[in-house]
């Protein structure tokens, strides 16, 4: 069985269990603590030493990190991946933008507030945030105004892969009242059979 | 023929260039002046709405961004991929890392010592970049300790995703000098054949 390390609160560990439930795989979730420097012990930087997580450790012992990469994965031979290899390729096109262009300025935002408390000290990394993650949300708000998810017709793991940290931008400050597009995306993801919200999944 | 939108200057360009040489594909390169703002253009946003480069254009007309989902385009049926799909899915593990946890820092790091002269108003921001370029060139060492390219025996788009601002960090202010096995690692990628220097390449 698939064993999966990660902290469910992360959008990035939420992402694969996201993608897992949706799939119906049955996998061993090992919660991984971050804030008591878990992702530092020895035994898991031997299995990535990024000290990162979510980390997954497949049945034959073998290891994989980052988020994206595990969920490309994951989603082999499912309808989660796209068949053309273009379609592939703006799959990934999605996820490099998601990684560089949404969740430093989305997901980091959300840490500062909601986990931090907005403490003083980042109060002007925090305002420098918005304007970067009112960019990325417009460019996806133009796409999903052209097509009912990101790559096409139907949901794949680049929808999966921005899900995560937009649906709870509102904690990082971003009023997503303005993207009708975005919000409209969100209750056909939030409808798809197997569906999981981040907050009420445990460990 | 693939027309390549992009600045021979920029890493993220470089990466392209690099491998579309490697693999003796012929192409049209189309120079974009970012200083001259040329990628918030009419027609540019048209093409990449994220308004960065490079961007390809396909002979079909379809446009593709995001240098690391081009890069694995590009690399299809070719030796710079690798057949098996867990070792493809390590490809995109250590492009999604240089996204994350390295091109921000090193490539930053550059782009404010070399192109804006460290400004002092940038001057704390280019410190705090130093900490987490040298994480990252520690976990490429480590690897390249244990194998000869980052996922095994031969080079993959992996290696040329990550060399791309490496060779060059020492312009951000990282000295390399103790990283011995990328070192290594960079003159056997100089040997193959078709490799082109960074900074000869004309546009």
């Amino acid at each position: 069985m698939i064993k999966v390390y990660g902290d469910i609160l992360s959008g990035n560990c939420y992402k694969i269990k996201l993608l897992l439930s949706f799939l119906n795989i049955e996998h061993l979730w090992i919660h991984i603590d971050i804030l008591n420097d878990e992702t530092h012990t020895h035994d898991f930087t031997l299995m990535n030493p990024n000290a990162k997580i979510p980390a997954i450790e497949l049945e034959d012992g073998k290891f994989l990190w980052e988020s994206n990469a595990i969920l490309q994965y994951l989603a082999l031979h499912s309808c989660y991946l796209p068949e053309s290899e273009y379609e592939k390729a703006l799959v990934l096109q999605w996820q490099f933008f998601e990684q560089y262009s949404h969740e430093p300025y989305i997901a980091t935002a959300r840490y500062i507030n909601k986990y931090l408390g907005l403490p003083d000290e980042r109060l002007d990394e925090y305002k420098a945030k918005q304007s970067g993650g009112h960019k990325a949300l417009s460019v996806m708000e133009q796409r999903l105004s052209e097509s009912p998810f990101l790559v096409g017709e139907t949901p794949t793991i680049a929808d999966i892969t921005l899900y995560a940290y937009t649906h709870v931008a509102h904690e990082g400050g971003f009023d997503l009242t303005p993207y009708h597009h975005i919000l409209r995306w969100f209750k056909d993801i939030e409808s798809i059979t197997g569906y999981i919200p981040m907050s009420t999944s445990s460990q």
